[in-house]
């Protein structure tokens, strides 16, 4: 194709007589003027399938304009304590799927689950013990976990980041008068043991925000908006891979038909009772329901190696040469 | 795959353990409870396509992320005057697409493109003759153009949206004191020789607003935000197919390297200078610039036949087996 100098002086290829046939291909060349070739490399990726799911469809131009349109609310309904496009992301299995990617795990390690769109940043850091909910409705529940290296070596100094709705099934910041103070969260450190423990609540199954955009699409595809028990946990610590999972409570509704589909077999736990020592040893009454739970944490190193070996798969599968794998993120080749 | 009964009564399939793998299919399965045919098909295409881009580029969190907040960021930059989104649908050459898709055109008729994102539907309804453009700035331009059927037979009545910038390249909505008034654009008529015509100014290249999301992508890619001189025309007319499309000036910067995908050569129109004759007959004055344009419509009835026709084409080319097309759309055959 050829190619011409425009006003600015720089060379741009030829774009004209586009049809439906050839418009991706010059999609693609005018966009390779981008200088960042991952960039390059996932647009290329994003225009060939934004075009191809077109041609499949037929999509008309009243169903465009209402994707435009619905594209549109989504956008409004986002504050700075509500993502509803993660909310979509997490509906139509991406989250699930792309932290699958990024963090490909061992069979020996933790599985990870989808983040979700309400973890904050200002959940206080506390020590171990803390009661993380204030709400005086819930169910108590003893958590006792520990976080371990996949050789079974306890990881001091880990912090977690653990979160939970209240007994009616809402964060704290669904509710308007949240005001500064975070409830239902907390960061906590494991010790010198790997253990790390706190006070929370039962959880109880909620639905997910349904009184927005996502709430109307899935009433569309005749889907319920609601999610099993679980209690949210991340983990951080130098040398260590993140760790976006969640605990599942067995034999909780909607167990088996999650909205964002995060449950893993592994991830499900049974409930446990306090036994009369661990009622005092805790601090907490007899009868107290207890979750315990033993985590194990991937190295990066581990976690590159994985990353790397998997994008490598992938371009193989792809049939795609030339291309390098940076970082695990596979990269065109340009020379 | 098993399924089981929900708490509300429905039975839904098991979502539990997806991986990288299955999350696809079960994606598509419990999306299969949508009782509209066509949405179905719609969201397993949408689904298919936005996991195999993840796939295939190994989408890391954080570039998920980055998309998340950019979505959100085109969304909130969307008002009852800017629209964002059909802005990034352009640069991406979605809307061409979409376009061709929704309005094939037999080789005798007028091609169509971009609709862009400044249309409004408070343009003045004028006689033949109007001025459209109270810029006094402007170059002024004499619009003299007929619409006929393919048969070369002249189409009266039908509304002719007309729409372009001042002189400075601006739509009259991009000012924020714009107020009631349309300037700019009118609806004119055409008379039953097919005739219509009004005065304008010359058309001069412009910018689409990039002090957005999607300036800042073009940036990313190393693109330049221009398009070419152009005026907008869209044809209203019961029993023929809307025709969004516009005109090009001929050798006008940017005529090869429109940031939207709109040129066509069928749609570029050198100027011409109009005759004493014409300075009278049309009260311009000699010298004013002329610009001339035969337009063909497309019957309904031709239309839909093309596009039923395309779509039983792509549907075999992607080996779909029991779809049925309604209304040139292809819908997957229930039973």
């Amino acid at each position: 194709m050829a190619s011409s100098r425009s006003a600015d002086g720089s060379t741009v290829p030829v774009l004209k007589d586009l049809t439906i046939e050839n418009i991706t291909e010059n999609v693609h060349r005018i966009n390779s003027q981008c200088a960042d070739p991952r960039l390059k490399y996932v647009m290329e990726r994003l225009v060939s399938h934004l075009h191809d799911f077109a041609r499949e469809t037929r999509l008309s131009f009243d169903e465009w304009m209402a994707g435009i349109q619905y594209l549109t609310r989504v956008g409004h309904r986002c504050t700075d304590v509500r993502q509803e496009f993660i909310l979509l992301s997490d509906v139509l299995g991406l989250s699930l799927l792309v932290d699958s990617l990024d963090h490909p795990k061992p069979p020996s390690s933790t599985e990870g689950t989808v983040l979700g769109p309400f973890h904050t940043h200002d959940a206080p850091a506390d020590h171990n013990g803390t009661s993380i909910s204030a709400d005086p409705n819930g169910d108590p529940l003893l958590v006792l976990c520990t976080v371990k290296t996949t050789a079974g070596d306890p990881i001091q100094g880990a912090t977690v980041d653990v979160w939970e709705t209240d007994s009616s099934g809402k964060y704290d910041v669904q509710y308007e008068d949240r005001g500064v103070k975070a409830d239902g969260r907390a960061v906590v450190t494991s010790d010198k043991e790997g253990v790390f423990w706190f006070k929370a609540i039962v959880p109880v199954p909620y639905q997910i925000p349904d009184d927005g955009p996502v709430g109307q699409l899935l009433e569309r595809l005749g889907r319920h908006c609601w999610r099993p028990s679980h209690l949210h946990f991340m983990f951080g610590k130098a040398g260590f891979d993140n760790l976006v999972t969640a605990l599942y409570i067995r034999g909780s509704d909607y167990e088996t038909s999650d909205a964002v589909f995060g449950v893993k077999e592994s991830l499900i736990v049974g409930l446990e009772t306090v036994t009369s020592e661990q009622a005092k040893q805790y601090d907490v009454k007899e009868g107290t329901k207890l979750l315990k739970y033993d985590f194990v944490l991937v190295t990066d190193e581990e976690t590159k190696k994985l990353r790397h070996d998997e994008a490598v798969k992938a371009m193989k599968g792809l049939g795609r040469e030339n291309m390098m794998i940076v970082n695990g993120l596979p990269v065109p080749d340009v020379d």
